[in-house]
This record gives C-alpha cells, structure tokens and sequence, in this order.
C-alpha cells in the first residue's frame, strides 16, 4: 500500500466527500506514508492524466461538505470501451495512467455507470475497490447507498413545503422526485411526506385509478391532495409499448415531465386545479445528513481496510447493519429495484395510500 | 369591539397563522369576551358567506404552523367590482354579509391585489385593518412583509443546495426565484446565496453583459457560475416593447420560463453546461422562519391595538423597526420595487456581483 | 376488531404521533368503525382512567408533529406491581378499566420499562401490541427505534455548532450527549458530527488514555478537539465500583454530570481551556426526520396488521429491513447495548477516533 | 490602499467570514493588487506579530461557514492599557507591528469590548474600520449586529424543540439564552418561540408575578409554560444590590445558573416539575443564516468602500436598513439595551406575555 488513487464519477450526491474522508483518516492512520492522488473530475482525470497529490490536511472538515474536491464528470462510456471523439481509446489510456503513476489501488465512488467501467478496469488488471454513491439507492449488493437519505430529506422537505400551500388552497399537488429507473427516493420521501398517492417506475399507473382516489378524498371531506410523483413513473399504457414507441411518443410529448401530463390529467378528469412542484438538482445537493455521515465513515473504513489488506476487485456494501465485500462483478450491470411485492409496499397500501395500479 | 371577522386573501405564504394568532391573543387579552369569526378561503366566504366561530385554542400552537388556518383564494377581482359568472354583485354581497355578520371590523392579511378589495370594502364603510402579507416584499407602506424572510431562507437554501453540485460538475446554474414584478426575494436570495449574476425585473440585463461576467469568471480559473434569476427578469430588448408586443413574444416563447431562454442563450454563447432549477411553490410553504414569527406577532399585536381603540381604515406597517399604521388609501394599487439605484444594489455590485445592466 | 387503546409511555420522542397515524389509518381502512380511544397521559390513563374518544381527523396532519398529542408520564412502577401513594393497587386498576372499556387490545408505545408493564398486562390476560419509541435505541428486538434517529439529527448539530466554535478558539468542547446505560446516540452522534473522542457507557474510560489522543492532536498541530460524551459515560475506576459505592462517589462529585468532571480533568492535565455543552431535552424534542416517519409509518402499519389478525403479544420491531413480531416476553427486561467489539466500533477506532479505553 | 489587516476579536459568532469576504471581494474588485493579511486569533496576533497573507481564493466558499478563518480570542485588556503577564506594553506592541508591516488599515471585527480598544488603537494614529459582530445585538450606533439572528434561530430552535416534550408531559420548562448583560436574544427568540413568560436583564423579575402568570396558565388548562430566562436575567431583589453583594450572593448560589434558581422557586411554589434546558454556545455556532448573510455582505461591502475612500475610524453601522458609518468614538464604551418602555415590550405584554415585572 504506497500509492492511491480517488475518483468520484457520475452525477455527485451528498456524502461523497465524508466517505472518501474515511477511507483516507483509515489509510493514514494506518500507514501515515501513503500517498492519496486525487484524480480529477472522474474518469476523465484517468484518462487524460489530471491529478493532484492530496495532503491529510484535505480530509479535515469537510465531512460536512456536499460535493466532491476532486470533481466529477459523467460516465465515460455510453457504449463501454469505445475511443473518444478523437479516436483515443479510453481503456488503454486509464490503464496506462495507472501504470505510469504507479497506482496500488483505485478508490471509485460512483453508481451504476461507474460501476461498468470499475469492473472493466478490474478484469483488465487494475486494483479497484469501489464505494456505492447515488441518490437513486439502486445499486446491487447494499441495503442502501450514500447520498440517498440526504435526498430523502431533500425531497420530504419539498412536500413538507407544499403541504401547506396545498392545504390553504384546498388544491392538488404533484411533487417530482428524482429516479427516472427506480422508485426509492420516491417511495421513501412520499412516505415521510404524507403523500396520499406514490407513482414508480416499478409499478405503472392507471390514471383511472389516480383518479378515483382523489375523489374518493373529496367525498371524505379533504380539501387537497399530494402526489409523490417519480421521474420515471409510467403509465400501464406506455409500459406495454416498446421502448422504440415510448421514445417516439415521448418526444411527441407537448410536457416538459411526466408530472405535467399527469398534473393536465388531473385537472381535465377531476376538474380540480393541479400545480407541480420539481426539486430537480437541489436532491443531490447540500450538507450530507448525519445518517449519510455515518454510513459513509463506515464504508470508507471498511474500504480501506480492504486496501491494506490487499484486497481487490470489491464494493463495500452495507448489508444487514455490516459493512460487506461484494465482488464487482456481481455488482456491474445489475439494478436494485423496488419489488411492488415488497413488504413496505404492502404496509403502506394497506393504510390506504395509492400506488395508481 | 364584540365580533371581529378574520380573512386571508389572495397566494398564502408561511406567516399567517402567526399573525392571526399575534391577533388574537391580543384581542382575547383586551376582551376575554370578543367573537372571532374566520371566513373561510379569502373574499370567497365573505361573499357567499362561509364563516367559522374561531375559540381561542384554535390561535393556540400555530405560530410555527405554515398555510392559513381559514384557507384562501385568489383575490375575487381581475377588474375591481365585476360580478362573478352567476352575475353575483360581489361587492354587495360583501357588504351585505359584513352587515348581516353584525361585524365590528374585518382583519384582512393580504398581498397588494387583496388591499385594492380591502380599499374598496372600507370606502363603503366596513372597518378594516390589515396587514401586509407576501413572499414577494412589494406592499407599499411598510419595510418588510411578513413571509419575505422566510421565503428568502428557501429560496438560498435552494442556491446553497446547487452550490455544491455546480461546483463538483463545473457548471453554469440557473435558480429561478419567484417574483414577476418585483426583485426583493432574488434580491435577497442572490446575495445570501453567494450568486454570481442576478437578474430582477426592475434591471433589464443585457445578454452580452451575463455572457461576459461569466467569461471573465472562465478566465479567472473559476470552474463554475450560479445565477439568481427572477421569474420576472426580462431582457433590454423586451423592456423596449409595448405590453401587447411582449405577451405576442412571450407568447411564441419555446421555453417554459425566462430562466430556460437565458440558460439557452448562455450554453450557445458559452458552450458551458447548464442547468436550471425552480424551486417553485416550495418558496410560500413550509414553517416561518423565526424572524418572521417575531415580525407577525408584532404587526399583530399592533393591529389589535388599533381595533381596541377603534382606529380604523390602516395597514399596520413595520418602519424603521416600529410598528405603524398606514392609510389603505396610500397603500392600495402602489408596489414597492426594488430601486436599482439603491445603495444595496451600489453595494453588491462594487462586489463585482453582475446585474446583467 | 372493535375498541382499540392507543398509550403513550415514558419519556416523549419524535415519533411517537407519526406511529400512532400508522396504526390508526391501517385501522381505519381496514375497518371504518373501528373505535380508537387514546388514554391519556400513558400509564396513569389507565390506572385512574382518563381517556378520549379519538376521530379520523385526529390522526391527520400529525405525521410530522412531535411529542403525543394523548400526553405521556413516566412509567407507572419503580418496583413492579407496587400500589399507588394511596395504596391503589395499580395492576388490578389497570385491569379493570381495560374490561370496564371493552378493549379488544392496547397499543402500547414506550422504551424498556413500559415494556416490562406491557408484558405484565399481556401474562394478565390483556390482548397488547406495543411498538418500540426511544431515542436510545436500547430496546431488545429491533434494529431500531423510532426517534432515534432525529435525536441523532440534533446531537448531531449541536456538535456542529460547537465545530465552528471550538474550530475558531482553539479550544476543547466536551458535547454531552443523552443515553445514561447505553451509548448508541453518542455513537452515532459522536461519529456524524467528527468527534475526535467518543466516551460510551459501555466502553469504560482510562482519563490517561483521552488526554493521551488530545496531545496527540495537538503535536499534530490541531488547534481543537472535541469529545462526545454519553450522560453515562464511565471511567475505568468507577466501572470497578460496586453499584452502591458508585452511588455514594457520584453523590460526592462536585460536578452538575460527568462531563464537568472530565472537562476538570482535561484542562487540568492538559493545560487546555475546556467548554461544555448539553443540547439536554432538546435531543427528544421536535420534528421527526423522514427516517423516523418512514419507519415509525411502516412499525406503525405492521401493528395495525398484527390486530387485524388478532395476533396480540407481541412488539414490532424492525429486523434487516422488515417488520416482524417479537414475542413481548423475549423483549421485557432486556436491553440493547453497544457491542465494544462490534464492527462499527472497530472501524471507527482504526480510523483514529478515540474510546478512551 | 495598499496593505490591510483583518483582524476578528471575542466570542466567535456565525456571520464573521460572511463579512471578511464582503469586504475583499469589494478591496479585490476595486484594486486587484491589494495585499490582505490575517493577523491570527485576534488582538494576540497584533501584540505578538502573528499574521498570514490572504489570497483572494482564501475568501472564496465562506460566506456560508461559521467561525472564523483567522481564528480569534478574547479581548486583551482586562484594564485598558495593561501589560501583559511578561511586562510586555500591549497597546505598544500593537502599534509597532501596525508599523512594521506597513498596514494602510485595520479592519476590526468585534463586540464591545473589541471597540474599545479599536478605538485606542484609532487614538493612537491607526487608520481603523470596524464591523459590529455579536449574537448579543448590544452595540451602539447600529441597529443590528450580524450573528444576531443566526443566534435567534439556534435559541428558537431550542425552544421549539422543548415544546413537543413541555406539551407532552405537561411541565414547565425553562430555556436559558445567552445575554449576561442584553436581553434582545432572549426576547427575540422568546417572541419567536412562543414563550408565555419572558425574563431579560433590563426588566427585573418579581419571582411571585412568575408564579402567578404561571398559575393562570394552569388554572385556563393548559398543560405546560414555557419561559426563555437570559443568562443575566435578575429579580428586583438582587437588582437592588450593589455590586458587590451580588456578586457575594452569586457566589453562594447553590444554582450553576439563574435558571436553576428560579426553576427551584417554580417547584417549590407551585408544585410543578420543572426542567432546564441551556443551548449554551451551539447559540455562537453553526452557519449563518440568509439574513445575516445579506447584512454582512452589505457591512462588509461598506467598509471596503471606506477604505477604498480612505475614511478611517468608523464602525460600519445598519440603521433604519442604510448602511452608515458611525465614529468609533461615540461607539466605544456603549452599550445598547432593551428599553422596558420600547413598543416591542407593550405589544408583547399586551398579548399577555409575562415579563416578571
């Protein structure tokens, strides 16, 4: 263990910079000699050689900090190993960077994407150990990601805002939570929320049945109504199209989101007024919370133990309260979704909270 | 004073129930005997006459309570004194139910169009006092309105959210803050967020001029730029035309907001990424800030001083730190704008903060 | 399913309304007529039988209000099954008024000691579910408990806070942090907020070993430490004391808590100015965060479906992400401490942080 | 304008590095080759010659963090002009290092005590601009300090959380807030927090008025009271004191603060079980808040412009919201109190708020 490298890849989140806090307070406690190379603005900083060599002094105080200090960019691949659009191939030029920096291990902090291209540089020889950040809280083989309760917070805190305006004005309420595959964040802050109607992507909808809940609410006497709407939320219509057809129909879509056709639905079948509301960036955004703060510290921990003992080709999940290995290449290519069988679907349908289906 | 009618008009905003209550207290302190009478959701329930006997529990816990608890609706006048689809003469059936009620004094909350109807209302003899609520600062009469600061506190906690993703992605971000005519809340937002650029609609901004504060930031080694950008702000160009020339434009506008054509005209000038957030209705919701709740109780108390000692016909007011009671008749049809010659905006902007002028 | 009683016991937290809406809107839609009757101030409510019929209406809006709104008390025992000052015998009063009411079951939210009252009332014939409330998270049977993670939130920013201070006159800070037998809120707190020092009941402290880690820093050039200090934290000594003679020497001490005799210790053998803070009640007080609500909706929910089918004697606990029933027998008279050798701690002290032992 | 010292002096508060950075950005933007230093932890680093050159990065990314980045410490004279433990002339020492560095300016960030000798060292022929810093709100000359409001938020925080316990368990609780000498934070905050009883050093307490306000509440049914008690709160009794029979009479006080005292009276008295709570300095800490961002980018802002204008030994001040420059002299040695008579007092009392006179 002499030489680390820190990436941060894809869109950022919360608790980036506490988790790569605890990998490094972990590794230089452990071995104060070790140099930590900060590889600047994700994947690209790999490719095209940007770096920076960071000091302890770095890692003080900025368990607090959203963001990241060495930057991010997006995944480098949308088709995985293809050269850039000067026909530089991408994969031998991270590999030969790590080579000539002389790099014992990658430390990756990314989602999904960046999880493709960690195994990739795994499997061609690179010691990689990776850290599940992401807002979305789908990635395989942890209960639950950094960044995802922050967002929760975020994103409760936009209904909590509305809900008074929704109650004042006896209107109904759409609020757009991020995750345009999966529906966590959604049915985590619609939940804290008190929405009265959730919508996944994991569970298409019926705007029939959207709306025979809100007026089976009038009839009980309630002035307004909120909707916990996801990005990716899908009509059982549109789910039965190809995804040829649904991009077809969507770019024909005069809605600048799905909560705006839902929202226009609303109105024309209940006659009722509707307004949305879109956090959009601002989930991703600010001070990690202190839940965040811990699961972080211990999966940075966890990683760099897994360095100093040599141990590669791992993410560091949270599984069942302990931090765990889990092979990358069972972590790759895979997405953790909401099961509309789950428990926590039923619990919560049974209180009478409707999921459109 | 014996039945004292209470009424919120026209968007709410999250320091009603605190002034009500600041009310309330007060009279009940003077007079355990008063009756107070909520009517419900704005000018609406005086005209088709909903109202609700309020007890004093009911003013009990609610200081920190957002929303209003007698609801509200839009102002009833697009032109002041129409009668409504039914060929209701809504003024009449005002007077009418102020009579009928045996009222003392209606207490009116509201923004600049509620104080035109509360004009009116006293003109033909109802006693009122009212009191100057909205996010957007604009009423005429008084320092400050009660759910401004509250507002201003979401409205940076949105930029301070995008801070620390602009800053991990190097990007251009564009907060659009509420506000059509008047740029207090940008104002106010822009500074407390750190913005780098703010535009409000009393300083048409000049494309070029954004372009080039963003350039000269480029050149400066500074990875990213936020702007604070009012609903309202409008461009030179546009500020030249006639009102009828501008909602044609406006009208073929591709984009749902101005904050979207800007961040359209920066990313072509530019080749910089943006990105724009509108937190929206979040802005009006949610708890008052404690500011707020100090300001509410104080005008509150004030106003139920004036209606002990039966001075009616005021806006109570908050100038120069002192509570004061203004004439309807001046308040009425006035908007307080932000002065661009004001030293605030002399101040920020020998900041080297760009006003887009 | 017909007659249901909601008790509140023990000391108030966060979640405790957000629970009871979970079960009580589960019941509701389950059955319209369901009569839910909250017995006020815990325990006392049923010995002296004060109770309220409560409505739908009554659960609505309170997911996000904290305290109880049917009020609470201390546990009714200090010796179990003791009369009342007047010689009252409380287990029969308690008995009678649950038949006098026709109960079909209680609803018990309380930490350990109401747990222990709980069980008596089930091994006496009543049909009981109860639901885990504390900010200790010391209950035996679930991961988890509600409240403890808002109070995490607040310990967590009072050390914050105190961050900024400590940071800006190099100085000591001592946070004093709730949990006199167990130290899972210090924990947590203590390693969200970056305590240098973390002192937990269950790890016993040498005062050596703390001073020892302050001078490290301070050859490290760190201008300030902070410790995070559990009400129940111990040192070594006095863990090796009977629990009489541990009494008789607290009795003695001349400091308000332990936290003040640390504080002397540090400053006197260190030289350093030393500063305490105890955030105190406020940890149990305010909002439930998403987290809290989230879980307290689905425990809340769980319960609703233990009683629907009549499955009483039990508490909900919250296992590996599900809900389950735990027989109250397996829960009564047990607490959840930490672990010194669990994984959490071991990952935390290879990071540099220091348990004093 | 070549060369100025920033230089932060007393108890840190939250708004310090929010005014540094109003005033470089303004020195910045005016003359590019200004030299800023940072003269380190306060006057200490004047009299001992410790200081660090700043770069305008330096100032970049705080505007929102607590503290201050040049650290601070208490004033430096006990008596105005002494010697320090080693003989050493202190105002001497300052005047040479002013020298020896060839300061243009000092820029002096402070409370009262900082202004006094603030203006000793403008006497003695330094060019000397102050800004007005404290959560105590109790400097001359201006009508707001920045940290004031930020401190208001944190006690009313405090105040909102001991609610939901107070109104569960039915008790009085007393929060303590900072002001040994002020009262403006606690009455803020007790306003903002909704406090049925208020207690400031400038309105001397009669115990028994307490007891009665408190035994109306109980005898209208309510549950709870809550007081917001300043640390420097007195009852007529020892106001009656000379100074040196209080200060005997503290010294025996079996109390660790004023609040415990009058807490014991309450108990005793009525019956009530009591609790306190003291937020102590997390009241200092943490960020600050939009409000004190915007006043402190505009005090700053206005400073820089004093400088830039080579008009030297002023406080900046806020008054009837213009910023002003007033003369140091008619600053120093003043303090700004509540006014018992101030219209703020009669709304408040009027709405039946005790104030224990």
């Amino acid at each position: 263990m002499k030489r680390i490298g820190f990436l941060t890849s894809g869109g950022d989140c919360q608790s980036l910079n506490a988790t790569m806090r605890g990998v490094a307070k972990t590794l230089y406690q452990a071995n104060p000699d070790v140099e930590i190379y900060g590889i600047l603005e994700g994947y690209k900083g790999l490719i095209y050689g940007n770096r920076r060599k960071m000091e302890p002094k770095d890692f003080s105080g900025i368990l607090t900090e959203g963001g990241t200090i060495i930057g991010t960019s997006r995944q480098p691949f949308k088709k995985m190993g293809e050269p850039d659009e000067n026909g530089l191939d991408k994969v031998k030029a991270m590999l030969d960077n790590y080579k000539k920096w002389k790099l014992d291990c990658l430390v990756i902090l990314g989602g999904n994407g960046t999880h493709k291209t960690a195994n990739l540089l795994s499997e061609k020889g690179c010691n990689v150990v990776t850290l599940p950040k992401t807002i979305d809280n789908d990635i395989w083989g942890t209960d639950i990601t950094f960044g995802f309760q922050s967002a929760v917070n975020i994103a409760t805190n936009a209904i909590d805002c509305i809900h008074t305006t929704a109650a004042s004005h006896g209107r109904v309420f759409i609020v757009e939570v991020m995750g345009h595959k999966v529906g966590w964040l959604t049915l985590h802050a619609g939940i804290a929320g008190g929405a009265d109607i959730i919508l996944l992507p994991e569970i298409p909808y019926d705007i029939n049945s959207v709306v025979k809940a809100l007026e089976k609410r009038s009839a009980q006497g309630k002035r307004f109504s909120i909707l916990a709407v996801a990005e990716g939320a899908i009509s059982k219509e549109d789910a039965a199209l190809s995804k040829k057809e649904l991009k077809a129909k969507r770019k024909k879509m005069a809605y600048p989101s799905i909560s705006y056709e839902i929202g226009a639905q609303i109105q024309e079948k209940t006659g009722q007024e509707v307004r949305i509301t879109v956090p959009g960036h601002m989930q991703r955004g600010g001070e990690p919370c202190p839940y965040d703060r811990v699961l972080s510290t211990r999966l940075g921990a966890a990683a760099a133990q897994l360095i100093i003992k040599e141990k590669y080709g791992y993410m560091v999940g949270m599984v069942n309260g302990e931090t765990v290995p889990v092979p990358l290449s069972e972590v790759a290519g895979k997405l953790k979704m909401v099961d509309p069988k789950a428990s926590i679907i039923q619990e919560i349908k049974e209180m009478g909270i409707c999921f459109g289906d």
